[in-house]
């Protein structure tokens, strides 16, 4: 399988260190929007091109990865990029997933192709353990927590403050919560009583702390309805303990069975991850095996993590699979 | 849809509690290899039929749930009634299921229809957790541990034992192993290890505790390998305390990511279970849902949980599901 990576970001680079885990699939291209000359990638020999070169280099990539970020890179890059590839995104703003889904499926059919969108580990990986979860336990109560670890969209709403520097967003789930709903007790939880977010922000010179501090903790959506510490480093301090992305999460269903629902049932699913961006790119790796599959079945149009049967994300055949996994 | 259900034990009235909980369910009928008269359902109208008549009624059933056992019932029920109906079963013999998988598959193509064998939590959820793990991290290790739960197979065999009138045994994941999994030590574990097994065990008057003790302890392959304790309770307090038949596990994938594998990553699933069979059953029925879209869709032969696409598996469209649950 040959992968192509637009986009040489985070995800990007996590896609180039999976690859090298995964015997059935090599790199064949990165494309930039950056001077392709500027550009300089990991891997020995893989070439780096202009993304105008995509369409003419489409037939050298099997399925093609678009690392780009959700907010205005993918809406125009994968139903642009599905009538020349198959693709992978990781589009990951919710409300506007039905509208993006719309228009991939569009390009994808016109021309052939399959796409995969929305893939990683939320949506993603917790997707598919909330559809597990609510279909396991058709009577039952979800809970989604993330972290603790660090939310970049956080991080940067900070980093347009004057003033500030450089800041680190860490989403931390609140143990009380959590233990409610594993003990089955069906909480009904406020944003503040789900999550507390803790922020590392190194300030320009002669800024005030006090006025930083205060904007941060007031702006609305992102951490007025939070309980938030702001705490101020230096920015020795800030490089040397909030350089990593560690991230994280949990997907609870809790439900009751029998025929007076007199039992209770806990489902969980958690994350632990030292690297966000690359369990990101590792899962979708595992997806882009599914999508070569089901283009080389002749299918078309856009899938999501809930398109996918299990067996297709892995390279053992069937057989395999029934005997060392089920 | 219409179900059926082979067999009125713990897991046949666990589907039967769960058809309440679908509302695009109903129970069609109860097969039973009993004298039908003496078996009394919950469910208000639903014929109970012998076995016999599996044959003459498959026209009246979507999907035919067999809750039999895998040491003896599986293994002839599901080639047999693959023949007439779409069937699932929880066969959870792990060294047999390929054999049991082409007799299956045999008996389901000849005569058009489709079958899903080893259908539950594990074989089933765990399953597919574990392939989850395996693709999401391809360097990595896989644990399962079972428990706090009653395991049937372990209380049986004590109960076989001369003395004993009735058994419990409780199957106990050791904290500190899963501890160090958690913490991504990788550990090699052995059986003893990873779990502890408690029994509780009523005695025939003037049986010697004794001499069951150890006879149990040094039981090749359920108890010899583990640290096993023993207690010795009245048929009271038994019935008492000891009645439910609870379980769970965990389902661990931990592994490495990065360029030079510097990122550990652990993935964790677990559930808790005041009922077993109940939540077994519950499960079943919703991959019921996939098999009967799987057969209006023309497919036939035998698929596992690893071939069915997650969407399969909910009342919801993919229009509602992308809202919703990516």
């Amino acid at each position: 399988m040959k992968i192509g990576i637009v986009g040489y970001g985070n995800v990007g680079r996590g896609i180039e260190s999976a690859v090298r885990q995964n015997a059935d699939m090599t790199l064949a291209a990165v494309f930039t929007r950056r001077d392709p000359k500027k550009v300089e990638i990991k891997t020995p020999g893989v070439p780096v091109y202009s993304v105008d070169e995509i369409e003419k280099r489409a037939d050298d990539i099997d399925v093609l990865i678009l690392c780009g970020g959700s907010a205005t890179d993918l809406p125009k890059q994968t139903p642009m990029y599905a009538k020349f590839c198959n693709v992978i995104d990781s589009f990951d703003t919710h409300p506007k997933i039905p509208d993006h889904f719309e228009k991939v499926d569009y390009a994808a059919k016109q021309t052939g192709h399959v796409a995969l969108i929305s893939c990683g580990w939320d949506p993603g990986i917790f997707s598919v353990a909330r559809i597990l979860g609510s279909c396991a336990l058709p009577e039952g109560s979800d809970y989604t927590f993330w972290g603790p670890g660090v939310s970049q969209g956080h991080s940067d709403a900070i980093r347009r403050i004057p003033g500030v520097k450089d800041a680190k967003e860490y989403t931390i789930p609140v143990d009380k919560a959590i233990k409610a709903v594993r003990a089955g007790e069906t909480p009904e939880l406020t944003a503040r009583e789900k999550h507390v977010r803790e922020c590392y922000v190194v300030i320009e010179e002669g800024a005030n702390e006090a006025a930083i501090e205060h904007e941060i903790k007031t702006m609305p959506d992102y951490f007025a309805d939070y309980d938030t510490i702001v705490k101020f480093v230096s920015e020795e301090e800030f490089k040397k303990n909030h350089s990593k992305m560690p991230h994280g999460g949990f997907v609870f269903r809790t439900g009751k069975t029998g025929y007076d629902k007199e039992h209770l049932n806990v489902m969980e699913y958690n994350l632990k991850l030292d690297s966000n961006p690359e369990f990101t790119a590792s899962v979708i790796l595992a997806y882009a095996r599914a999508l070569d599959r089901l283009a080389k079945e002749g299918q078309t149009g856009c899938k999501t993590v809930f398109d996918i049967a299990p067996a297709y994300l892995s390279p053992l055949s069937g057989e395999e699979l029934r005997k060392k996994m089920l």
